[in-house]
């Protein structure tokens, strides 16, 4: 089955019915921080312009945000790390391919028939609804109603909309109905079973159920597919029909033959590239977690199927991650299992090496830009939710106010992809390997009598040929039984109008025969990390939060230095022209240091300013002070801690950059700086 | 007027008027480069990857090209460039804007109705042609076949196609027919203002001089606009038409209140971005230079209009450039005028300090990265090429094989953007500026008799107090003059059907009235330098390409160590157990050190693997060999000059680091390490 889910990457919805089923049953203490609250972090995003609703002034469009200066910084800082983390440490070969795509190209990696959607459509209206979010917006709103009507205390969910006033949840109002105990199991177990149902499926609940418009109560359109790839046309004939990519692999297929050669033909490798893909939702919500336009980055490593090893393997094997496996959530569970990378592959847990590898590589990127590693997972596909081709599949997904969120993909996708564009355009996207030794064979070989062809096919003859030159070893065997048994051979083939043509015996000979082989040749499997970028940045936003416990209005983003979106908040205590002087001399020296910072030379209070940058995630604070001008030296300030410590410009700046950007602690980078006792917030 | 010519950046065409007729005024030494032959370089482009047609295995789609590895990195460090030189240095607020754009945004910008160009239809075969472009192909053949039935010698002009194969010129043959002089009169003109002709103009000169479908003679249909944004429908319903930008621009400017106070309202600042735009060429060529996709890196510095003074502009004025003002060009003359840009905005030839400044950036930047300061020039927009609310255009045009190109456009723009966004969502967006001094001011005030309008004019009266209420200073002083002679005013008033309204001197006041003011209030305006990357890059290939003088076939990039995709190459001298193990070490001080490198441990001899890297454009090399067991030593080759210097590794390393990053010289760089005689490249 080839269903959109099981399209690689994560599928754009928050994945439900797992998750549903999770929120219940997680502990409170890991479902929820009790300290965090969306509404104070989306304040300080929205104030600080993180980001924004695009074309705000013009209204806005769902599902589409643009990145203020700190969201953007912030999103630059995460991509150039991970370019750094994977591409160079890894001598991955990037890749920017083109985001127009034609329609041929998406026709065959299954895009065009199968990345869909279920929608249905109010006739009276022309409201269209996404079917499988009605049907669960519905039906859990009316078991409240039932709960209420019982008595029993509902339990607050959070909202997941961030733009609470624009678009309101579907249902309107909880209504107190009771339902009778059959009823309330059926709808417990289509939520359940809801990321299950085809259109039809839905529809016949909706009809079953008398599911409508949620507002009027009129019934709607059965569900119609609703194929999510923008489309446009490509040149001025309009008849070149060409899409926005849903995502950047087809690019790196597409060029496999050119990066083998650029590889200098050796395997493995892996390519890479970060871009914008597309996907018209039928209705955004969820802020930056469900929209039409993103950033993502993906991995192809290409390997030999017979050889998932990989050569740096050994330095993720001790790595301990919480696996959630198939066998666990096939059995109703969500029983997280603690263990080393190098025992789930040993165990089978993880499919190979190779895959194990990226996990490992995954969770150290996640956890180097900010991502609290209590809050990550890694979840496999079950059996129903991967796709036929694929071996394995596992999510990074990350705990969040919304649930847990899927936000990296990571499958091994077997040889499918190169294999459907081979056979498609007829170019071979394999590779040929010496073999150290040769090898004996045995291999069906298919000869004809060419000459006889013309006179019995007549224009069909080449098209016959085409067909019996083409069959696989499979196809060979079965045919060469038919002809043993029946003296010809009775098909039909593509092109050929007629019913079955037949291919009398003495005009084809299929036999085996044993031949020495010295190349090997194969179709790469294919291993891929898909990382959407907007899902992780938001997850680092809440996993980074956290407001001061003596004044729950200062809050705080604990943005890792390495990716803040500034590094230094450079504070004059006066302006006047002397301190003028000196904060001049200190932006001159980080700028030399090509250090990030800002200069906040306003009139507020030192407290103030630093409290306006510590909603900016600025990690370090340099004050300027009437020392300064007389010896030279600084004041630093640690943003987490507040702790400030005092030194020669040159040292503080030489501070600054070793925390920042070789990893070192503020303890250890700060070591040879005087402690300073007034607290800089006062 | 508001030609396509005269949107923002630089129209997408290669300019041809001022540039065709350059081309055959350019002294000899300035027009080519002695030395270069596209092809070579073509061909080092396609073999090393750099770049390549997209879904080439598909048959490809004009205009659409993919990065491979090394011009991907190419282009990561010089969008790194760009985010340093301008962003970073300059405190400029970066967004991320989305390219999904809908129908309204860009009908207010223009670009709905004017980003066209003209095509017409060929009604028997299909085909469809650019107007100007079969028109100046056409009479251009024409030309050379009469030079060649005169006997004169035609001189080659470089094909402007770079995929050769698939896409010849239009016209496949000269035929030697002499003209009549008036006619190759009429020719040359026709050929000089090729860019000015409206669609219905070309259409006559197609009648006129018998111009048909190239091939066949057939004649084509009369020329009709061609919209060059790609449209599409965001979400399920349909009804939100939406376009691919074509620009990242407006982003920019819809979010223009969020920047001004994220900036602590303090102006002037800047806002840029960096990102793709797209372009419904009709028929792209030239390889690069006009394609459907594109990088973009745009600037919008916003400004007091009275005051477009610059705090840095010290930093430039003494930078000498090559202008080629709009009165050299509309006298008919090519002459360059070296002057520095002080002067030149002393002497009003770039119209204020904020544009020079910015001339004085790109010229700076350009050279960063490793454009040949000898063919850049700055060429003034000539009055007819303006848009009408412009106040100066300058384009950065860049010397190559196709001519000079137009690679950067640095445009002052007024306040035309602002304010139509501004009027179309009623949303100021506008400075407001506490006044040091409150002032005095007379203004014009309009007071009405409203409780007269309704009986008057009944269901209309809101719409001719609008229109009262949204008078200028300007419309008022005017309609006061009605007034005082006529006693009423008669307009005709948008969205009021009837031909004229007429409102009595009774229902209305206009009097000028003195005023005390504390806040000033402006529009800002907005100097914008926008940058295609993609013709700079393809400027950059061509400026940094040449072949050593004692081998033809030896190809050299020498990009900026900057800039360039990989900055070491690692050569062990042999592939064995011990050599191995040294270069593991050198790998790990490299990676240590955030230097990007390759390793080529394959068997070839040295020589021919530095060869290799020189068409990659690595700037350094680093070789391993059986000393460096001994004593840690390593050879350092330069790969423009081949010299090479033996050191200690982290000497070596220390070297590499400061040459790339911090622009010191290879002489000043390698000072300290050992001259190395044996030649690295026998």
């Amino acid at each position: 089955m080839f269903s959109r889910q099981s399209l690689r990457l994560f599928s754009s919805s928050v994945q439900r019915s797992a998750k549903t089923k999770l929120k219940h049953k997680m502990s409170a203490a890991q479902a929820t921080n009790a300290e965090f609250s969306r509404e104070a972090l989306e304040s300080v995003l929205k104030r600080r312009f993180f980001f924004a609703p695009s074309f705000e002034i013009y209204g806005g469009v769902s599902g589409l945000y643009d990145y203020g200066p700190p969201g953007c910084a912030l999103q630059a800082n995460i991509v150039d790390t991970w370019r750094k983390h994977f591409v160079l440490e890894e001598d991955m070969l990037e890749v920017d391919c083109t985001m127009l795509t034609p329609h041929e190209v998406l026709k065959t990696s299954g895009h065009v028939d199968k990345f869909a959607d279920w929608m249905c459509k109010d006739p009276k209206s022309g409201e269209i609804f996404r079917a499988d979010h009605l049907v669960e917006e519905v039906i859990e709103a009316r078991l409240k109603g039932d709960k209420e009507a019982r008595g029993i205390k509902v339990e607050e969910v959070e909202e997941e909309d961030d733009q609470k006033k624009k678009r309101k949840k579907k249902v309107k109002e909880i209504k107190a109905v009771k339902l009778d105990d059959e009823t309330v199991a059926e709808f417990e177990t289509i939520l359940a079973k809801i990321d299950g149902f085809s259109g039809p499926e839905l529809g016949q609940i909706m009809i079953k159920y008398n599911i409508g418009n949620p507002v009027t109560g009129d019934p709607l359109e059965q569900p119609v597919e609703f194929n999510l790839m923008f489309e446009t046309a490509i040149g001025p004939s309009g008849q070149l029909k060409g899409y926005l990519r849903p995502e950047t692999a087809q690019g790196q297929f597409l060029n496999f033959n050119k990066l083998l050669d650029f590889n200098n033909e050796r395997m493995p490798f892996a390519s890479a590239s970060i871009g914008k893909s597309f996907r018209n939702e039928i209705s955004p919500r969820s802020g930056l977690l469900r929209v039409r336009e993103f950033l993502m980055a993906e991995i192809e490593h290409f390997v030999d199927p017979e050889n998932k090893s990989h050569a740096n393997f050994d330095s993720v094997k001790d790595l301990e991650v919480s696996l959630l496996s198939k066998e666990v959530q096939q059995a109703g569970k969500t029983d997280i299992l603690k263990i080393t990378i190098g025992e789930a592959v040993k165990q089978g847990i993880i499919d190979n090496e190779t895959l194990g590898y990226f996990v490992g590589r995954i969770y150290k990127f996640l956890v180097k830009i900010g991502i609290n590693p209590e809050k990550m997972r890694f979840r496999q596909h079950m059996s129903n939710e991967m796709a036929h081709y694929a071996q394995d599949c596992w999510d990074a997904e990350l705990q969040t106010s919304y649930g847990w969120i899927e936000c990296v993909g990571c499958a091994d996708r077997s040889a499918y992809d190169l294999s459907v564009h081979a056979a498609k355009t007829k170019e071979k996207l394999a590779v040929r390997e010496a073999l150290k030794e040769p090898i004996t064979v045995e291999e069906f070989e298919c000869n004809i009598e060419k000459k006889k062809f013309g006179p019995l096919f007549r224009k069909d003859a080449p098209k016959v040929e085409e067909w019996l030159s083409s069959r696989t070893q499979c196809d060979l065997e079965n045919l060469a039984k038919e002809l043993e048994t029946k003296l010809k051979i009775t098909t039909k083939i593509p092109g050929i109008d007629a019913e079955n043509v037949e291919i009398p015996g003495e005009l084809v000979k299929i036999e085996k025969k044993r031949k020495t082989v010295h190349i090997r040749e194969y179709t790469p499997n294919v291993i891929e990390p898909s990382f959407g970028i907007g899902r992780i940045i938001y997850s680092v936003f809440e996993h980074c939060f956290w407001t001061r416990p003596e004044d729950s209005a200062r809050a705080v983003l604990s943005f890792p230095p390495l990716v803040a979106p500034t590094k230094v908040l450079v504070v004059p205590l006066m302006n006047n022209k002397e301190l003028q002087d000196a904060t001049k001399e200190v932006k001159s020296v980080l700028r030399k240091a090509q250090i990030p910072f800002k200069v906040d030379d306003s009139g507020a209070s030192i407290g103030k300013r630093y409290a306006r940058n510590d909603e900016l995630g600025t990690p370090f604070g340099i004050t300027v002070d009437y020392d300064t001008i007389e010896d030279g030296s600084v004041t630093l300030r640690d943003r987490d801690s507040t702790l400030q410590v005092r030194g020669a410009l040159a040292d503080v700046v030489a501070a600054v950059q070793n925390i920042t950007y070789k990893g070192i602690s503020w303890e250890e980078g700060t070591k040879n700086l005087t402690k300073f006792e007034s607290k800089s917030d006062e």
